[in-house]
């Protein structure tokens, strides 16, 4: 089920059963020449929605579609929230699910640069707790945040369909598995050099001048509507079992 | 266009053309027993692509998706934002924006709600260049908030369409509008009373105890499918139009 | 009665019997070539205590003086707070008087610029009520905001005042107020254009590109102290009507 | 010369002369059983006031009336900033004025209780320029903070008309002086103990177990208007002096 | 005792008997061509750590390290919090120990620059229980700013040892602290002039200006580790009574 | 080289030659029962002096010594900054270096819970240089954090010299650094159980509940001074050999 398709009515029925919630959570930011600026939101939001078809107890939260993205702002259409921004944001979100009920906030995320941020969320939420007399909280909180290519078995999966240059940005996988979602988009074009260079991530124009094209470490031309249909498929069920063990712990 | 849906490059070749974008913003927000959670992010994100399908000079950037809705968070399901974040986010998409050369930035609004604290978004904007020596300033922005309903003619046309109970909120306008996007979603059910009461917005307890249903002063038993179809078509023209001498100005 | 004025104890006693207190709300900014810089707190401050030299069971509290004024920060003696410093003012304003036990508070207004950020601000007043669990939450409070020139019946007997060149920055009915108040403060002069300008409000530096004086759409040069009285008498009237039905909903 | 009652042309051509402004600032708080809520805002506004009648050359700006008051909150009419919210409007006002050329910013201050916070901000301000790169910053700006009491003199004054229970909250000079300004507001009562207690200030709570009618270490009993008239003569005295040396310096 | 070379369980033991805690505060500044960049940090640590070898009911806890320093930043080394950063970070500390039950919490501080940051910041933490409603306060929490010259008998004592060019910065007390601790690193120089001027300090490139190599008002030429003991061994004493006294009240 | 131990004018000199530094960064938090509160400040501190014992060109920056450590707050003793505090005080620190011309900053971790504050630090630190407009930044800064327990060889080493019970929070290894350097807190104590609990981390009275004596899945009871030394001593050499390519980078 996805929240934004639900009345009030059928969330408060849901909240008398189960008490988790999935939240998709990427960036909009460049992916290369043939990547699209979606990406990384697209991604956890395909994945999720494709479990939650299968598993009618999954309720899909909104995509939480502009993350950490600083090092690509010297690419057009890239955009960015300041840390200390996306950890307001989060913090009223994971507050906003609380108040309802929900105990258990799962954050399936498209873009490793949030992946700090986030966890840092988690902490600004968690202290405001812990900071508390001893006694005073309220029901519990847990939140837990995981990467759709760490889910298990995964990361092999993506080896194995692109055993050459699946690199860590624009990766052949994530490209794959838009063009699955939108098939009118998937494309391909020359890329120069075949497999982008690698290196540390610092500032915007620092980044565009260690990776002109946007890419890191990838090759994403062997990217297809089919390869990407391959990783939805066993990405989201994965997802269902890292999602079902997390809301029973 | 769909800001996510473009590879960087197309967005440098579009900037080199044109310096607008559009940005649909809304809220996750109960809307009375039928509505859906979404329906506020949901119209102008409907009516925009609906726009964009029509102008290939229309480029939408990711959903704002989440605003501020504190009065309806006694209700489950409904988020909201802090104003004081609202704005910082806001600031960040905006600055992001304008980094790239973005010069015109278009809010469609789908929450009644967000208008103020969208404004002093902009304000917040606007005062980092007005407190800056005189002469310091980069590239001028210019940024526009309108709510989608209040579009030339389509406040006289959804009180056309639903002459009785259209009130504001859960109103059978933006109620029809998601029902054509999604209809399998669209629902009916004996609203009591049939038309909900009107009232001030004040904290979220208070807001429950005086609409009970979510709804304030509506009756959308009578939004379907057809009339909201009827309502995007004419909205996405006023846009277009609207859009069009933003842009030009 | 006005609060600085009185001591403690006297407002212990007034709470036994009342819970509504009245702040006027302004700016300090440029108000054309003739028109004060307080403009917009001195209307808010004259009418409030004409209003409370009436009705002995108004509290008038302290003028919040500088608003948001960004728009002016380009003619010398404008001064502003950004939105988010606003926010953060008026919700410890309004925390102060809730704690001790005023429930009702009243905004008067002398500031177009103000409204977008003191509706934001009652929202997070009310969003830090509304996220808490329920139940939890204190004795409720109401805020208000009320521009002086849309009280009952006031805007059109400014039109009939000044039927030509009313505008909306510097319009001869503020100055008039001021000019009441401040009799050796009244002045005239040739304007150029004698109605000023009409148009949207972006930064400073636009601002002063568009409107080199200062005003917007106005002729100041009609108002007189005799013209102020017919307003302030009017207003004062209005708003005691106005307080009261806030105060006693 | 009153910066509210002023016209922006004014301005403009005083700053062709001058680069100073005098800001006055206090604090809406308890002033005991006989002393005005207004107190600590009002005493530097007259004795500014008094002075810019004598001297054309200084302009005195909006008084900034609510300040750091957190002690008092448990007497009724109180009203208090958090430093830090106090930090970000003090900010934008010293922002606000520099931007227009004012270069030496004189705050006559009346309450005890803002001189960290006023300080702190002043080093809010310069660090934005002490971290900026070398030579990037623009004119100076020289923020200074007075207590009218501590003006050359005035103590010795103060203790010399009020030899017994001056103390250190709600002391007769202060009240003398509001009494003058404020003839019909002059009132005495029995105080009990005659002589207030002494003590550390900590929160509002412990404040009012301390000091419980508001007073500390004072006798406000013998303050008259005549008594206040002297200090307000001097004090506007030694103020000009004072001004007149910060501004040349 | 040392809190960082505590166990938890020997803390807990301790607030058994015990509420109290000292907490050296300093700064990372330059301090003249012979004095140490950690001087006001290192001073309040030394005199701590003496104090608490002769007390063992006095825990010290980490040492506040960086402070308030933006005046220095023009020499090489000085770093420096924004207050309002500093009244965060402080505020989070004292949380922390009021959160275990201690309920006096004392800093010795050994930078000037530091006092209204931190008093300021001390009105934070009481201003949070000040707004709550009345009675909704958990056990008190009183804290206490004490600059090691200003100790009973220690600022006569300085003058004595050095009654020439002690100055304000970068004075031979604090210079003779440090050589005294790490007396490998006494040194000295030919200063130029011998005593360095006085004057305002505002933003940093004023402070250089009037400041070139960054003394003030001082000649530490006379430092050495001999007198620094003399100092260490009475401030040391003063300490333990003012911090016994406190604790105790 | 220590930073507090030197003055400006050696800095001014160094920075002549050079362009890093090395920041110890750790946490004041229980370490279990014969842990020491210190523990993770102090280990970064210990291992940095050893290096910059052997290597002149090092210089070492204050201890940032309470860190995000919320999740200890229900052990008395443990001190933490919410993840946005923490976030602007790095930020002020990195600011403060690189006024100066540090461009190479390099922190030294002893804390597994500052990972995802620190990174997101940098972040906050280079989205202020990446979203202001194109070639307006001035020397690049770059920042790196880097977990002592993971410079190269590391981790093999303290499992080989604690086969058993190493865990990850109050690990032998830790333990026995800190025991190394201050031989007189070297303990020991029963442990029960001998190796504690694994389990996930979230707040403060969750934590407790499932490591009652704060240790996760470690057994720290065979540490000693003699294996802290041995672990010192490798880590000083790797961290010499990675700071050394940072710099170098």
């Amino acid at each position: 089920m996805l929240l934004h398709l639900m009345t009030w009515t059928e969330v408060e029925d849901y909240l008398g059963r189960h008490k988790g919630i999935l939240i998709p959570i990427g960036s909009t930011e460049q992916h290369g020449p043939t990547g699209l600026l979606g990406t990384d939101a697209l991604c956890p939001e395909i994945i999720a929605k494709h479990a939650a078809a299968e598993d009618p107890d999954i309720i899909i939260g909104p995509t939480f579609n502009v993350g950490c993205a600083q090092h690509h702002m010297a690419f057009p259409g890239s955009m960015t929230l300041r840390p200390s921004t996306m950890i307001a944001a989060l913090t009223d979100w994971i507050t906003s699910l609380t108040r309802h009920g929900f105990e258990k906030i799962y954050f399936l995320n498209g873009h490793g640069g949030n992946v700090s941020t986030v966890k840092a969320a988690f902490s600004e939420v968690y202290a405001e707790r812990s900071l508390a007399a001893p006694g005073s909280n309220g029901p519990q909180v847990r939140c837990h945040l995981q990467n759709w290519w760490e889910l298990e078995g995964i990361f092999n999966l993506c080896k194995e369909l692109f055993p050459s240059g699946h690199g860590s940005h624009a990766t052949p996988s994530e490209v794959a598995v838009t063009f699955f979602a939108y098939p009118d988009k998937a494309r391909n074009t020359v890329l120069d050099p075949k497999i982008a260079p690698m290196g540390p991530i610092l500032d915007a124009e620092d980044y565009r001048r260690r990776f002109p094209d946007g890419r890191i470490g990838s090759d994403p031309s062997t990217a297809t509507p089919e390869l990407g249909e391959k990783i939805v498929t066993a990405t989201a069920k994965a997802l269902m079992t890292s999602y079902g063990k997390f809301v029973a712990a």
